[in-house]
């Protein structure tokens, strides 16, 4: 049995990347009923908001499903105090320090993942005690790693380095890239931008439709010097990207992000002053679709890649 | 039988990448004589040279080769002279329009292959009429593109977008990426940075131990607002990243460059002022050896991850 359905009692290594403002319980919910992992995006919740969407996902699954928690955010501490009240089983941590919260999770029953983008982070998350750690490549959407390094080089670099298994991200949307990244020694895939275009997320509609429209070269990794992060380009990136050309400092450039950008752009809507978070790969995404949908069709397509790949004879 | 192996004739679907300073006759001819297709690297060479180089390789493999011409290259019409002249049956073609010389060329008795990083070139490169495309991803060592589209992304949009074979290239160093090269849609593979690491490349000696100790975060797409390059870090890059920050005019960038830079770090092994030009995936090549044993190496790690993916039941 494959190492990650087997961790979290899954019946296919998919999990569904958590993401702001997308990912709520009714994305989560689908996801698990369909044979995947689940994940409620906490980053964009207020604690009443996570518990609310925890105990509508209790609701309308059987299955295990997960919250990811981005260290840095101001209510983590709380938030995993509500996840281990609430019992879940599963929490996927990024953006902050493993070691800070991991063995007092693993001590509360959680399994605990931990999202990297280099060698030397994928290092402590196994030293902290990870049950395995997801490799986020350049090609993904939202927050990324300064280094740049991309799924098709981090994933073997990160299997060589931790022995716990290993979750690819970035640049996933098909089951020819699911096979791709297994290939590559992946253990799982984390599929976020795909799952942004199903019929269960929060996304707003604008947005959703903007991400099928999305060509290659449509987005880009910004905000260097404060956190990287992929955006689809709009007004909105137009703006900073100027900036960044000028050598805008750090200041300058927070201040043209303001607050509530992401929340104006993914979930209400606003297409040209709103902060548009997604990977590469949604020029690949041309069809909006219920999540089990898409999870078959992703299963479908693996088996139907393998096939042809077994038949190469070198 | 594979389509790239059948349109050139080769044993294996791997391409030698053509490198400035990194591939003349004796890696082309090994690397051809291994089963794979050497290209003769010409963007570093005056018109005798690339003749000399052209009737060395002739002597040192019976097996086909090619030579990689970048088309904005002051010398690129008089090297198209030259391969027809000298009955060259292979052209790579880059950085440049593909519909200047494709029909020419093929008129000639060329097969020519075109360089793109979108789908709008690979189109315009299917219209002129070339055999095949090089999909090149944001992972690669040297002249890249300014869409940033990584490998595990761009292969399967050029698979959709042509109809003529594709090759992939960028993060490919194994068999294992090869394999994934294929489970994304690839008919074949191009590898530059893991034969810059051959003992045939004519790359100096400093710089082929520098690309061995690299690691994930070592190299860096640059020189963004000229031509982007992914160069290997050190005292130059640095000097431009910092220049670039401040939001350097290309006119200041262009002083800095100055002339000969790539010469003087990869032929010459001047790692401080030198320009280093290798891919991500540096940090996965730990060994210099024979060009044989490389390709022997990647198709035997190709056979294994076909087997394991083989295995994968979902």
């Amino acid at each position: 049995m494959n190492k990650i359905s087997k961790l979290f009692n899954i019946k296919y290594p998919i999990i569904q990347g958590g993401m702001i403002w997308c990912s709520g319980w009714e994305l989560a919910g689908a996801v698990s009923n369909a044979g995947g992992l689940g994940l409620i995006g906490s980053g964009s919740m207020t604690p009443d908001i996570l518990r609310e969407h925890i105990h509508k996902c209790k609701n309308s699954t059987k299955n295990p499903f997960g919250v990811n928690i981005p260290l840095l955010f101001p209510h983590a501490e709380e938030f995993i105090k509500i996840l281990i009240e609430e019992e879940i089983k599963v929490v996927f941590t990024s953006a902050g320090n493993p070691a800070k919260y991991t063995s007092f999770l693993k001590e509360n029953g959680l399994k605990v993942v931990h999202v990297i983008a280099n060698t030397k982070f994928a290092k402590k998350a196994e030293e902290a005690g990870v049950d395995a750690v997801v490799a986020e490549g350049f090609e993904a959407g939202g927050h990324n790693g300064r280094e740049e390094t991309t799924t098709m080089v981090l994933v073997p670099l990160i299997k060589k380095a931790v022995s716990v298994p290993v979750i690819a991200a970035g640049g996933i949307a098909t089951g020819g890239a699911m096979l791709a990244a297994m290939a590559l020694g992946a253990d799982g895939v984390q599929i976020g931008s795909r799952f942004v275009c199903s019929k269960e997320s929060s996304a707003h509609e604008m947005f959703k439709q903007k991400v099928l429209e999305a060509k290659d070269g449509d987005t880009m990794l910004s905000l260097k010097k404060l956190v990287a992060v992929r955006l689809l380009k709009n007004k909105f990136y137009e703006d900073i990207a100027k900036k960044e050309l000028e050598g805008a400092s750090p200041e300058e450039l927070l201040e043209l992000l303001g607050q509530g950008r992401s929340k104006k752009g993914m979930f209400e809507g606003d297409m040209d002053e709103g902060e548009l978070e997604i990977g590469q790969v949604s020029a690949l995404i041309n069809e909006i679709k219920p999540a089990k949908e898409i999870i078959d069709e992703i299963i479908s397509e693996f088996n139907q890649a393998k096939n042809t790949v077994s038949g190469v004879e070198l």
